[in-house]
């Protein structure tokens, strides 16, 4: 038995991608990233919930506030990254699972299983990267 | 190796959500729930099929009769029940799986492994229920 | 020449609609609707913009706060209104329309064209209204 | 009587917007527009069409080609252009002008009545340009 | 001022096109058509309503009765027909306003202005065709 | 740790499906099939990527060229093959791993652990196979 829930929001970001495999990703562009942040656990709490979708929202919004309207490749705290969709879903999804823990979603994390957290760039592109808490 | 088979439908239900953690939802409010009722099976069976679509279709609908154009909160079957997006799921997924074992999916329940069951209260939220039968 | 700008939000509510012809839909029940409001303009303006699309989605959110998480039913605004998407639809769009008359999307109404607002109240039906400015 | 035919492909650029109004969004920062080209035309040519669908998906992805994966802001026959969503939904609407009354279309610019371009920039904006041909 | 409500439904059907211009299309295949029927009226009726919902609904469903899970290539009355996306939204439109003008839909068709059907054949190329009533 | 990229393209098939347990689909029919082909890693390689989403792209479409455009019931390959969504699901899984092991990804299928393929019939029917690397 596995409870999901998911919330969505946006970043919009500048970045390049270093490496002769990214072709014209090499340059100098951007990207609109959908993010769908999910909660999974065994069982909803008392209230009935997994966590609360008000405060899962909030949590990731201030996630991506660090990031959105902004070119990646002068953030402090990305230097040397790469950004690729894959990695920039990790980094969110491990930024989730620091606030979790910190309880900033209501529910201890202890009563929460995994965290996934889907970037989607186009409608015909998306990745995603799922993780334990 | 894993198939899964999902048909939609929809409900439009009202209901409050008892607990402060719900803020404004305390109040009585609407949802409509696009509802993804997903079969999981190790194998096809000798049709190609995980189930009947239509039959699925017809089951998922059934189910969902029983709910919508419903004030939740005056519904005899879910006195005492916090009716949260996640306890919905699992209702939903829980109700498929008596008729799958009722034999109503055409394929007997033996054949499937599980069902999972999305509502989708808008489109920046939704939760799910993930079941073996 | 016509540029249209569209943001989008939604609101949760109950409500019930007195009239044979909504079947069951004249029990209380509820509906997410999805709401996009249109901005029409028939040129931009110095800052190449129809609205600040912040602005517009501030409006619309104060807009729909009224709304959201209540039963329309017992709306004091709302007394003798059947409250069909359509009705809804129009009464989004010129709530909108007093705000834009009033200054607040930014520029000025006389700048703007006209408004149009769609509700969707599941995947599978919507409503809209349209009207100048 | 009027027939539509829409055609979509996405770009990803880096951007910025100068002028106060955009707050964050002056500095550089990205987008991806999913981008939807509308033709219409009073009446279906000899083929039953209004234009080719493959040759209006290639003269679309030939516009875009010149755009995607760039910096806005560095592109030679952008300088002193405020590339709002706006005004890219008319570069590229006005381009695919161009390419209709060269005849790549495959149908004379004279048979169709106008374009629109629909660029989405979220699952929560977009904006479009509706022009004559 | 102008009210628009639309209606989802589809249908699944084999085909080919005749037409060097259709290039691969020319072989028989098939495709699947979501189907969006909106019905335009400049004021609602007493009920608050364009047209009733479930009525419009049951009638686009009876009109795609008549085309899915067939081969167009040989259904009778499209003998001759080059069943384009646009030649079929347009034989939807007109089917559904003949419907209309029978008093189908609930209101007489004198109170609505027209009718728009698009078929959406993939995620990336739809048609539409916009008649009056 | 789990990491996913998939991408999106489309194809667009006539077939008939033999079986009473098919009802009105025993006829010759035809189905556009939205394909989303997810390729899963338990970490992403030096350029911080699952596959090169370009080349994932390339290879999809390159599997699904042989499908679309055709009546499968014609298709040499399939000669008494039910073509449900299920079974075409797994085909072209089936044929994304065989690329992956000949190294057209780029990454050596070595670097991969699974594909899951999702067949999308209509807005309200999908079906998918998931399997081993």
């Amino acid at each position: 038995m596995t409870y999901r829930v998911t919330v969505r929001d946006h970043m919009m970001v500048a970045h390049s991608l270093p490496g002769e495999v990214f072709g014209p990703a090499q340059r100098l562009h951007g990207a609109t990233y959908v993010v769908d942040a999910t909660f999974r656990a065994t069982d909803v709490d008392a209230d009935g919930i997994v966590v609360d979708i008000g405060r899962a929202t909030e949590e990731l919004k201030a996630v991506l506030a660090d990031l959105t309207y902004r070119n990646l490749d002068d953030h402090d705290e990305l230097a040397g990254v790469v950004t690729t969709t894959e990695v920039l879903a990790r980094l969110v999804a491990d930024r989730l699972a620091e606030r979790a823990h910190a309880g900033r979603l209501g529910r201890p994390a202890e009563g929460l299983d995994g965290i996934e957290v889907t970037l989607r760039e186009s409608h015909v592109a998306w990745a995603s990267y799922e993780r334990r808490l």
